[in-house]
């Protein structure tokens, strides 16, 4: 399947909007289809099922996503930097794509087993970039040197995962981005030589 | 109802062992009956739906757990020591109970709007823990005076929810209550007076 075709793109944004407005497990194809204003078969030349649609696009949104980090980390900047830089993009992903977030927070909580491996698969690209930031912090001796890494990883993601479930919980109605800063000292400290 | 009849405490405990069997959608209530040993209209005679049966669960063992955290922290504790007791006894209470893990972490995510916002609001007691914890902290001058208090609380239970979390996933493989003391320091120095 050609991921470039930009029929894939608009798939996968239509499945984004429908998955967020009526939930996974309601959202058939048929309905992705009509969004994205292609015959149901066409989803079949890109998709095997509805399982690989909410896989794929998590897959393509997390790129995306990491493309952007990569950009805007430089290796001149310090650990803490890129953390902030981390954070503060985490936050501005999800906060420009509310079906996104719905979708992220949401619908990709998936407690079928199969399906869950999948998708957990893709945030390890996401915890191998958080891991190299901990792992230069540690070697510029920002961090205590003695951390569980992947204890760290897991708190790390965890807090900013648990600050935006509760921003879609409120129907987004504060403002995310303005959190990043808070959020990135409570980790600096954390984790610093004391 | 009477929450105090055998009954009802058994048919809970066999939800519990149920639901992470087979998963929240693959829980009839007559496989509920079933494994408590009682009829399916029993069931009826204590809950409305399954969708009661798995939100009175949590509240229950919710119930439990703030009973045991108030027990187990004295007033005489800082808020430091109050702090370690509240995320040793929340991988305690997890570590103690497969089943309950299971269906913490994974069954009790429901994306319906209306079951989640009902689970949420059992959520709330024990947010409501935490908050005093910080607010002690805060007194005390252990931690920082201008912190977003909704937000920290939700860092707190984030961290606190992801690392169970992927010891879940992991298969319970390692030993989770080992690691309260590192989800304590990463909180107590993150929240400390510079
Ligand atoms: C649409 C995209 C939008 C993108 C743009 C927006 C911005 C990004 C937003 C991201 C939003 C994310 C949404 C994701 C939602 C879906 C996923 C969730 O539910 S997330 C919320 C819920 N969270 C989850 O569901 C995450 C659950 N986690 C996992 O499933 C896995 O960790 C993994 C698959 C992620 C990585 O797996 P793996 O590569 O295997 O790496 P491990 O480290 O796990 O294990 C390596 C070894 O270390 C051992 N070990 C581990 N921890 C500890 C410890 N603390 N102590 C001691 N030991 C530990 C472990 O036993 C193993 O040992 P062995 O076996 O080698 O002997
Ligand atoms: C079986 C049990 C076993 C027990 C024993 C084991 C040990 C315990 C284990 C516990 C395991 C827990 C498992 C739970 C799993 C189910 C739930 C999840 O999915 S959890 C994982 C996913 N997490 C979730 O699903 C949690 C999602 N959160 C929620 O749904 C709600 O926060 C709430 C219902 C929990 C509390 O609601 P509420 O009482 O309303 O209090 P709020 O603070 O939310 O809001 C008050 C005001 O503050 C505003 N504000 C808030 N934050 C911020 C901020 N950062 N910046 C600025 N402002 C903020 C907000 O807009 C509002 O303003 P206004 O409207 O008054 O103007």
């Amino acid at each position: 399947m050609n991921k470039n075709k930009p029929k894939y793109k608009q798939i996968i944004d239509a499945a984004v909007v429908v998955i967020a407005e009526n939930g996974y497990h309601s959202s058939q194809v048929s309905k992705i289809a009509k969004k994205a204003g292609v015959a149901d078969g066409t989803i079949y030349l890109y998709f095997k099922n509805k399982e690989d649609i909410l896989v794929s696009l998590f897959q393509d949104k997390m790129g995306q996503f990491i493309e952007k980090i990569e950009h805007e980390t430089t290796s001149g900047q310090s650990a803490e930097e890129k953390l902030l830089t981390l954070v503060e993009t985490h936050f501005e992903q999800l906060a420009a794509d509310h079906h996104l977030a719905i979708v992220t927070q949401l619908e990709l909580r998936q407690s079928n087993k199969e399906l869950r491996y999948k998708i957990n698969n893709v945030l390890k690209k996401y915890l191998a970039v958080i891991d190299n930031i901990v792992d230069e912090g540690i070697q510029e001796k920002l961090f205590r040197s003695n951390l569980n890494r992947r204890l760290v990883r897991q708190l790390i993601f965890g807090m900013m995962d648990e600050a935006v479930t509760n921003w879609v919980m409120k129907e987004q109605k504060y403002n995310l981005e303005e959190q990043a800063q808070d959020v990135h000292s409570l980790i600096v400290y954390g984790l610093a030589e004391p």
